[in-house]
């Protein structure tokens, strides 16, 4: 609020408001003032809202815009900061005529970082979420062979993540394999694997809220000498980037460690993507890894790092862990080896 | 562009870009003009994209805002309408400050209902998505019985719909029994189906980017007279409902037929949301059918009819069923019967 010069916060999006209250609902809005704040929710989670949430009101709400705005101005506000990277322009809009002599202040990107840095505790789940997804993935591995189908392959794998413990999924699992892991994100289809096919894993296990999320690229039965050079070099790249993270890096070092590698090796202009994102109650959430990020590492966060090289019509490798930032480097909480493997 | 006075449309919905582009990806950016247009998006999709899109280029990006507002301005527009229910405030703001003398127009509801009339293939698509979730409930119904836990329901219930053919689910499904009924978006827990309890599932299946949704209130063993007779008010508002859909209604009148039959039965303060929601490429899409609906229902429109009446500490029960409007009045497109059940 001070940072903002504002009297009051609205936190529309959900995950932070969830980090904020402990609410697990999928809608509300969060009004925080000096003297605490009111949650706003429609009739469907009112119940849930009371069970949940300690530190703030529960206010329930017919008509959202309307009487959030009768709150806004009943508490004698002035300036409200608000989340202009969640709030569509309507919302914005709309709530604004609403608020008659009070500035809705766009808050940029100072909640950014709000979540970044993990408590022990959000590790413990993180962990618990990765957890759950290499051991389902130990499990798959034995099916991902020539003649199974792509889609066969995602189905199984969701079920053994949500068998063994997972909530949810981070998102639908991608299998990509032969030409199509060129697609980073390619949907499972009904193509079956063929011997020589390097095949895209990238899955994520969603445990009390947190995400996980890593990405194995592995050879049904063998593999050519040209895709196991690419899949060194991801490989290489990926281990410079781990070895770069430290506290107080610039986070855009740790994605030159990758891209220049991969660069040398005459890769560059196959690797499209970022070098990573931040995992927590969002699977992808503050920071970015990319060329572009700005910031430094800082002891707590939690990123993946998921170099690939993509070549259309041959292939692609993509390698993924998620990393924790420590003291003075960082742990990988992903589990399984990415060393090349013919299966 | 007409309605709007505008001399291109900026796109930023996913799923409107797919329904105009055929583009399956998850990120993007379509740029309409008089002579065309170009889609924008980034290396993930590029060759995806040159595979699917007909029609319009495809232009890849590094730099989404700063690319986009030079094509922009290359292309000499004066009057860009663009999606205010979708854009954020920041990247209207960050697309504003790049474009010098070129006007943003918020669309406001105006690409609402682009569709929300369905085309017979869509309502193909949507019926086979239903077909998928049926047979899973199908197969599921053996084990909704005392002593099963909520969460292994949903496990098996997702795992059902993807082996019978879902690309994905319309969301995480809905398990909630006994008093967690009263939560309507009650998340499956650990908790274990008792006798005589009334058992919320409420689910879909997603095919080919289209969605189905329906919810089931079943009761475990035996149902009190009270969770009967609540049960057969739900049934009854909600066969209201339907009976009142026709082109030509107002979509309100819908949310009135069933709204008003649960008030006189003295349990309006229970139903706390609206009646139905659009299905389509997005799982809650354009109409709303609830007390602030606009607009009219029209020949080809596919949405929900969901009463429901959730009374705290005591149980709830909602009943849901998917209907297309059609020249004298509408078919139900969702297959489980909604008469009471206890198994």
């Amino acid at each position: 609020m001070r940072a903002a010069r504002c009297d009051a916060l609205l936190i529309t999006g959900i995950e932070n408001i969830r980090y904020i209250t402990g609410f697990t609902g999928s809608s509300g809005v969060l009004l925080i003032t000096d003297n605490g704040g009111i949650f706003f929710t429609d009739p469907r989670y009112t119940e849930q809202a009371c069970k949940e949430i300690r530190g703030f009101k529960v206010r329930e709400y017919k008509k959202r815009v309307p009487e959030l705005a009768a709150a806004i101005s009943e508490a004698g506000l002035k300036r409200v900061g608000f989340e202009d990277s969640d709030l569509t322009y309507q919302a914005y809009h709309e709530l604004g005529k609403e608020l008659k002599g009070i500035k809705l202040v766009p808050l940029k990107d100072k909640l950014g970082p709000l979540r970044s840095v993990k408590s022990k505790e959000e590790l413990r789940l993180i962990s618990k979420a990765a957890d759950i997804a290499y051991k389902a993935f130990e499990k798959l591995i034995p099916s991902v062979r020539p003649g199974k189908r792509e889609d066969d392959l995602s189905v199984e794998l969701e079920y053994l993540m949500r068998r063994g413990g997972a909530e949810g999924l981070s998102f639908d699992v991608i299998v990509a394999s032969g030409t199509r892991s060129a697609l980073p994100h390619g949907r499972p289809g009904s193509k079956f694997i063929k011997k020589g096919d390097p095949v895209v894993i990238d899955f994520g296990a969603r445990y009390k809220g947190y995400h996980s999320d890593e990405t194995v690229t592995v050879f049904a039965g063998k593999v050519s000498e040209r895709l196991a050079g690419i899949y060194q070099t991801v490989k290489d790249a990926h281990d410079r980037a781990i070895d770069a993270v430290r506290p107080g890096v610039n986070l855009v070092e740790i994605d030159r460690a990758a891209r220049e590698f991969i660069d040398k090796a005459g890769y560059g202009r196959y690797f499209g993507h970022g070098t990573g994102h931040g995992v927590g109650l969002n699977v992808h959430e503050w920071p970015s890894i990319s060329p572009n990020s700005k910031g430094v590492a800082e002891e707590g966060m939690v990123f993946t790092i998921e170099p690939g090289i993509y070549i259309p019509r041959v292939g692609g490798v993509r390698i993924e862990d998620m990393v924790v930032v420590t003291k003075d480097g960082c742990r990988v909480l992903t589990k399984i080896s990415k060393e090349l493997a013919i299966i």
